[in-house]
């Protein structure tokens, strides 16, 4: 299959109003700080020893390993997201640093290329016994990735070599020719490989792979059989009673129709399937991907681009069964949406999957990191009530307020990632054509059949709804550019070169504007305006509700802005929405403002909780902020969805 | 404090339309079949093996302990709901199986009177050394209440003294004598010891109940010490992060002002702790019984009558926190609530503790219970959907349809207990007075000033408001009759002996009628009709919603009656309500039709899962069937609470 190509971050440079901030804070702030976190630097935050064990492991010093089986791939999600941040913003210090730890890496690594520093120290002789639990192959995936980005982002391939020989290890050791039928617990290997092969060619990395995918969904299950042997340690006690639709081992990758089991580890899967469906040109593949994708988006998807709705197990359920106030709606795993979504992108050349990445990365991605970068939710629900998120009960895991780095630290660094590799998701391109699918102020440099394009991006989106498009070429090319028109725009206007011109957008979701580039500038008007959502009726959370939205960006209700007990406003979707924008507020920022009524709760303080008393309305104007703002002022309830007056 | 006086059972006739059928399978179904259960007779439920673990402890038999560490309190729930029985119908042959197997539980018992198989066949010396869950103390505070009841029943006391001889050594293992500090992690012994203080007239099984109560709360906890000796062994994994307010252990009892943990050790406490204050005249613990009643039943009780809101840990949560579809809401619970309730009314002599033992008695524990008497449910939601209850989520509690006997089968023998001695409820008597609680056929025979007076109730309540209660005394007696007037009956007419009177219920919420007895017949008209209640709007999740009730009698939309997707109706409350009795449906039972309106879904499957789409709305007839019969039918979707049409 013909892939559209993503354009490396060092020809892309983002200087976009509502982008800046958090892109800011990765260079700024959570790089030194993850920093000081892997190196126990700071005091006030849970023990990471990551540095240390690789320290041990490259006998440099001695101890005892200390952490998570999973700890190494803090360091790699670190290093993946530098690389990313140096390919936009070169910085000779960091890059030093990041070369010394590689150094290290390549001390801590056994002599065969096996890299893990759990069982390098706590283990030996015990690697790959494990595979439900272990994450050797997990930690694996994710130091392909961070090689293969700091390659691409420096031209230094040291880490790189590293991984080919853990690649040549794993292919040794999972191959065909040792009969294995070994594949990880938790997807993230797949990925990796496939990265290694992109960079290195190595076609056994991608077999490799496509093996690992194949393998899923074997009968009898390979981590039953696993766990059945007479020296198999269990490491986590929740998988003592293991569901195999857990990690989508439930039935063959090309059988899934529904999204089952932990979010994240589906997510990333999805990610490998879709790029091995394109490096075979395996159709099969990539209808389960749509399916696959067709059922999360269509069934199990919040409004907000969040997917994982069970608290427990942070896993999918049923269909249409999205609770707003136990969800667990984990970063990470709209981070996994997002990737697989941008794959599908790339592979169907259809804007439709855009419209969701968009919702994921606005909303959920977002909400995730708090303003000043040093606070996490790894869970987003749609609805809080922060008294009652107690130990204990459903609502445990539901946090009304970000915490600062935890122990499992997996959301932050990968939001880190996603927000240093954000240029990643705006442009896609062929050999004479580039895809615009996010509209953020920015400029890239891409090549036109050879010839070098220069394209600028301009707008204040998604508070407004012009963007600019300038295309500047050193000499005359013929091309297309392809903008795409969101599924909420149902009004647009295209100027070229100050001229209107009658334009509609295809099939694919594209409006395609092929001409002669010189020097071009297009200039879209996109009807954006706040508007009232629905969901579908089965969604029964939901049925009788309404969220406001505009373009990509969920607004919800805050106690801090309204009064409390927020279930108890209706909105009134005929009396209109007023958007203001507040330069002051959260660091500027759109309010939505609308009218509604309340059921008061006066007077019911000294009557029995049950009675046959009317409910009271009074008017009252709701004012609703960004969903992924939430949460960085006082302390309060929160909700997305609100009743409708009808 | 001056206690009204329960009745006993072979004092009272039921005679019920709407009671008898439920009655009738404690004696028919429900009795036997946990006879058979209790010895391993059925092949299709789990092993019980709690017989034969008396045989072992009785050395009759050899083998092993088999089943949970309270595995014996199911045949002490047996015996006490057997003994209700036999007080209301006399049964030799149960009777003398009853002896019989009052005899193995003598000879299990060790020489110096301690009572448990599972300590005494698979933990010698370790008695008493895990409090917290060894449950050693509940099981004896299960078989002393049997003790009593059968005692009371039919006059035999070997059991009696069986557990005095229990009760002698707890007394002196707990006592002041050996500087004890223990107190049970289940609370339930200081029922039993106050029982038999009753009977038996032992002042200090009342001291050492009130020292176990007088404990609770201390500092350091008990609890957390005992775990930390070295030989501390853990029963349940559950356990280990133990939380003090699990068995109500944070504050001293006295200065509990909120209902926290546990939600059946909370009910047992709370009676016992009315059952001391009365004995002692204790206010200060009377208020703590008022206050925790007050938390209870006006912040933390469901419509339902049933309370433990959090589906984790079957525990109360916080104020207002009543979710409809993931709750516990234990049956036990329920039961508890009512035992408690009873025993408020018996020493304020306030009509309003019966609202809420009514609410719980015919709601929650008769859903509890299958109108075939072979299936039961512990957990009792107010909104299911069946396919969403599944396994590892935070709806794996909640079950569709009923359970047949589980292993840990504390609701089923509970609510047989409750039914077979449902005439505790309905009356109260002090010497020159009877008080009627409950609207239940019946006749009763009680004592005025030292003259025997008979009093027959006659009604078709709930579905019918007219309340005929006859006395008939040998020689004339003058006397008093009080007669709750229900919070949800507005408007009454009374008369008596044919001649309408002028009668208002006092503040006590009791209408006195004092009078020459002889031959007296009283009748009420009670306007009962169908009607709609609110919850208040600090109710999250029923804010903008009704619910529809008659009496005490809750309703609920089931999807066999309607049409799928419940969540997507709204009731009209100003169309009125209709009721029907329908004598072919589910035994004969009154159905209540409503109108409304529902939302489409026509046309959404194939739209995304969000749009700007208008919500259509169709016609449509509400159909309402009692609460406690849900789940008889097909297996479907349930509702209590419905959107209101504004």
């Amino acid at each position: 299959m013909n892939k559209l190509a993503i354009i490396s971050l060092n020809r892309i440079e983002i200087r976009d109003s509502f982008w800046d901030r958090y892109i800011g804070l990765v260079r700024e702030i959570i790089i030194p700080y993850q920093w000081d976190i892997l190196n126990d630097k700071l005091e006030d935050v849970e023990t990471s020893h990551c540095i240390q064990n690789f320290k041990i492991a490259a006998k440099r010093e001695d101890g005892e390993f200390y952490g998570a089986v999973f700890q190494d791939s803090d360091l790699a999600k670190w290093i993946e997201a530098v690389a990313f941040s140096l390919a936009a913003s070169p910085d000779p210090e960091l890059e030093n640093r990041v070369d010394e730890v590689i150094d290290l890496i390549a001390d801590a690594q056994d002599k065969d290329g096996y890299l893990n520093t759990y069982y390098t120290i706590k283990e030996p002789g015990k690697r790959f016994q494990n595979l439900m639990e272990g994450h050797e192959l997990y930690c694996a995936g994710h130091f392909m990735e961070a090689a293969v980005a700091y390659y691409r982002a420096t031209g230094k391939d040291k880490l790189v070599h590293i991984m080919k020989n853990f690649a040549d290890l794993i292919c040794e050791e999972f191959g065909v020719d040792k009969n294995s039928r070994g594949y990880p617990g938790h997807q993230e290997v797949e990925i990796g490989l496939y990265k290694l092969f992109e960079v290195t060619g190595e076609v056994r990395y991608l077999e490799q792979a496509k093996m690992f995918l194949d393998r899923r969904g074997d009968r009898p299950n390979y981590f039953l059989e696993e766990r059945e042997r007479p020296d198999f340690k269990q490491i986590f006690d929740e998988f003592k009673n293991y569901d195999i639709a857990y990690s989508q081992s439930h039935l063959p990758v090309r059988e899934q129709k529904t999204a089952e089991g932990h979010a994240v580890r589906a997510g990333y899967m999805y990610c490998a399937m879709a790029d091995i469906a394109a490096a075979y040109d395996d159709m099969e593949l990539l209808e389960a991907c749509e399916k696959l994708w067709d059922n999360m988006v269509y069934k199990r998807m919040y409004i907000t681009g969040s997917v994982g709705s069970s608290g427990i197990l942070e896993r999918f359920t049923t269909d249409y069964d999205l609770p707003n106030n136990s969800n667990y709606s984990e970063t990470c795993a709209s981070i996994a949406l997002a990737l697989f979504g941008r794959r599908m992108a790339q592979i169907t050349r259809d804007a439709k999957f855009y419209d969701i990445v968009e919702k994921a990365l606005y909303n959920t991605v977002l909400a995730g990191i708090a303003m000043d970068g040093r606070s996490f939710f790894y869970v987003n629900p749609l609805e809080v009530w922060p008294e009652n998120c107690i130990p204990r009960t459903s609502k445990e895991h539901v946090k009304p307020v970000r915490q600062s780095w935890y122990g499992v630290a997996c959301c932050p660094p990968n939001i880190a990632r996603t927000l240093a590799s954000l240029g990643e998701y705006i442009y896609l391109a062929d050999q004479d054509a580039i895809w615009v699918n996010l509209f953020i102020s920015s400029s890239v440099r891409t090549v036109f059949k050879g010839k070098e394009v220069e394209l600028e991006m301009s707008t204040r989106f998604p508070y407004d709804g012009q963007v600019t498009v300038s295309v500047n070429s050193q000499t005359a090319v013929r091309g297309t550019i392809y903008i795409r028109i969101p599924e909420y725009v149902k009004e647009y206007t295209v100027h070229m070169n100050g001229v209107a011109m009658e334009a509609k957008a295809g099939e694919d979701g594209y409006l395609a504007l092929e001409t002669e580039l010189k020097s071009t500038i297009i200039t879209l008007f996109f009807g954006l305006k706040p508007r009232i959502v629905r969901a579908n009726p089965l969604v029964k959370e939901d049925v009788g509700k309404v969220a406001v939205m505009k373009g990509p960006l969920v607004y919800c209700m805050e106690e801090v802005d309204n009064e409390p007990n927020l279930p108890a406003y209706f909105l009134d979707p005929g009396a209109g929405l007023s958007e203001y924008y507040e330069e002051s507020l959260l660091g500027g920022t759109s309010v939505i403002r609308c009218c509604g009524k309340k059921i008061k709760s006066d007077g019911w303080d000294k009557e029995a909780l049950y009675t046959e008393m009317k409910p009271e309305f009074e008017d009252k104007e709701l004012t609703l902020i960004p969903y992924p703002y939430w949460g960085n002022r006082k302390t309060g309830e929160m909700l997305v969805w609100i009743k409708e007056l009808f």
